[in-house]
């Protein structure tokens, strides 16, 4: 442990060596750089945010590594820059870094030329372009999109609670809405039951009862990509808890006290809510659909072969230092079950 | 362990008794919800925040008691509301408390009347009047008071250490400046120090060297209302830890970037900074300067008048249940030193 508190004096890698830029402090990034002798690069690190978040407990809790815990453990010194890669030059080899940041020096943007380039910025929320989606409803990635949901949560129940508070309007306070019946959604409506029932219902035991929990999806089933057992498991234990399911529902607009639905019949319906959580996945971030586009065709096509032809490269170094290739084990891949 | 998760259930007090609001959830509306016998009253507790804060720890840490906890826990139901109370009528004995949180219902404002009124809303920061302090510093009194600090804090070292920023900026950045010389600011410019000393030059061994703190205090000295041999102790072990103090010092003007002091001898510096902390005591709220302009003046005399009789009523009161008003025993104050 003190050892873990008090990491060793870090020497630079050395102007001689290759700068091997690292875009993101998430899961790819992290385990890359666990894994990364860095003694052997010029590295340096660009994320917006200076810890990894163990995305997985997001919907229970919250925690947070600061990224730094990782690099001062590594052997050789590793630049860690706090800002948002906006932009990827793949001819001259450089990307573009703004401090987009509360605190701002007098130099907010970098332009930091690199050999190699590992791009792990993760992904963005998908919103499908829904009007209103991006304005009012709050999503479950960062950090502040927890600590945003349980301050919301909360205000929803103390205005509900506010003296002379109408009977509609304390029943739309108290509507908790979750968009999206993948993994994320399912979890987080599970524990929205279990906090009301389990703690509002002790400390809050006039409002509890009048919470309402919705969960919309526009498939005809919630988890998907899941088993057919698990799905009904699902389905009959939130009915059971009166988590009310609502699929083959597609969310057509949303403002901040009403998302409208249009269910498999065609059928538009208004439903006010206090509180939105929009978990429908994933789409690529700004800055990657931007280097698609950057990268001529030709080069697309090329990176399957590319890819492989590292892969060979990696392979063929090891050979040198007198492991065979042939030496690898295959990679089985087994499914342990989802943490979310 | 079990009853304080799980309180009984709570009777209303009935429709016959006297309305009690307590306006606040600080240290004084606690310590007289915890002894109040709530069955006696229709007690109504009107605050903007729905937890008690232990203030003592914020420098350090931040802890808070959820109101409910407290109330939850009497023999009869208290009704809590979230929200601010604008103004007091001492004439038509309301209250009109406003929801200003950022969830709102359709009724936002409530006129609540009352027979009895404890005003316990505590103070707000004090700054002077002097121009760009609301505006630029962060203050050390309510639980975002302290996030707002440590992101600060923590965002003006990452834009040190971004690429290219120029030695003059990053002496500003890393420029600490605390105002107010009294137990608050000292004992943050403390922590402040340790955390450098001891967290930063770990993770951030290139800028943890560069911080710089300064306390810059009025006065002829810091911690002025404490003993001769403190306040030498305390500037002795300030100078062995390189944390500068400016004493007699006056803060004129607040900018983004800079503040703008006169020292004794009536000269003007501009001192550039990355963090502002702002601790110079305190100042009542707009609704008890309201509420003491529309008593009037002879009614400010008769309040101690006033006061007495209450105490003497209540004497009263519990010698007609057999207690002597001379068992009452003289209140003896001891100091038994600070917590701050």
């Amino acid at each position: 442990i003190y050892n873990e508190q008090h990491p060793f004096e870090q020497p630079s890698p050395g102007d001689d060596k290759k700068t091997l830029v690292i875009l993101g402090t998430g899961w790819g990034a992290t385990s890359l750089l666990k894994s990364l002798k860095t003694e052997n690069y010029n590295v340096i690190v660009v994320s917006p945010k200076n810890y990894f978040l163990f995305t997985p407990l997001l919907p229970s809790c919250t925690v947070g590594t600061p990224i730094r815990y990782i690099t001062r453990h590594k052997k050789a010194a590793v630049q860690v820059l706090e800002g948002e890669c906006t932009y990827i030059d793949p001819v001259s080899r450089t990307i573009t870094v703004e401090d987009n940041s509360e605190i701002r020096g007098n130099v907010t943007s970098a332009t930091i030329p690199f050999d190699y380039l590992v791009v792990a910025v993760g992904a963005e929320n998908q919103t499908f372009g829904i009007p209103g989606v991006a304005e009012h409803a709050c999503f479950l990635k960062e950090i502040w999109d927890a600590k945003k949901i349980r301050g919301r949560l909360m205000d929803c129940i103390e205005t509900a609670a506010f003296a002379g508070q109408t009977e509609d309007e304390i029943q739309r306070l108290l509507h908790m809405v979750v968009v999206g019946g993948g993994p994320t959604g399912v979890e987080y409506a599970a524990e929205l039951h279990d906090f009301i029932t389990e703690d509002l219902a002790v400390w809050y035991p006039d409002i509890a009862g009048k919470v309402k929990i919705t969960l919309v999806e526009a498939l005809p089933n919630v988890l998907p990509s899941f088993s057919k057992q698990l799905i009904e498991y699902t389905e009959s234990t939130f009915k059971e808890n009166k988590i009310n399911i609502l699929t083959k529902t597609k969310v057509k607009g949303v403002d901040q006290k009403h998302i409208v639905v249009e269910d498999a019949n065609g059928q538009t319906t208004e439903i006010p809510y206090g509180l939105l959580v929009w978990a429908t996945g994933n789409t690529s971030r700004a800055v990657v659909r931007k280097l698609m586009a950057a990268l001529p065709n030709e080069q697309k096509q090329r990176q399957g072969k590319y890819l492989a032809s590292v892969f060979n490269k990696l392979a063929k170094n090891e050979e040198q230092k007198g492991v065979k290739v042939t030496d690898l084990k295959p990679f089985h891949y087994s499914h342990y079950g989802s943490l979310a």
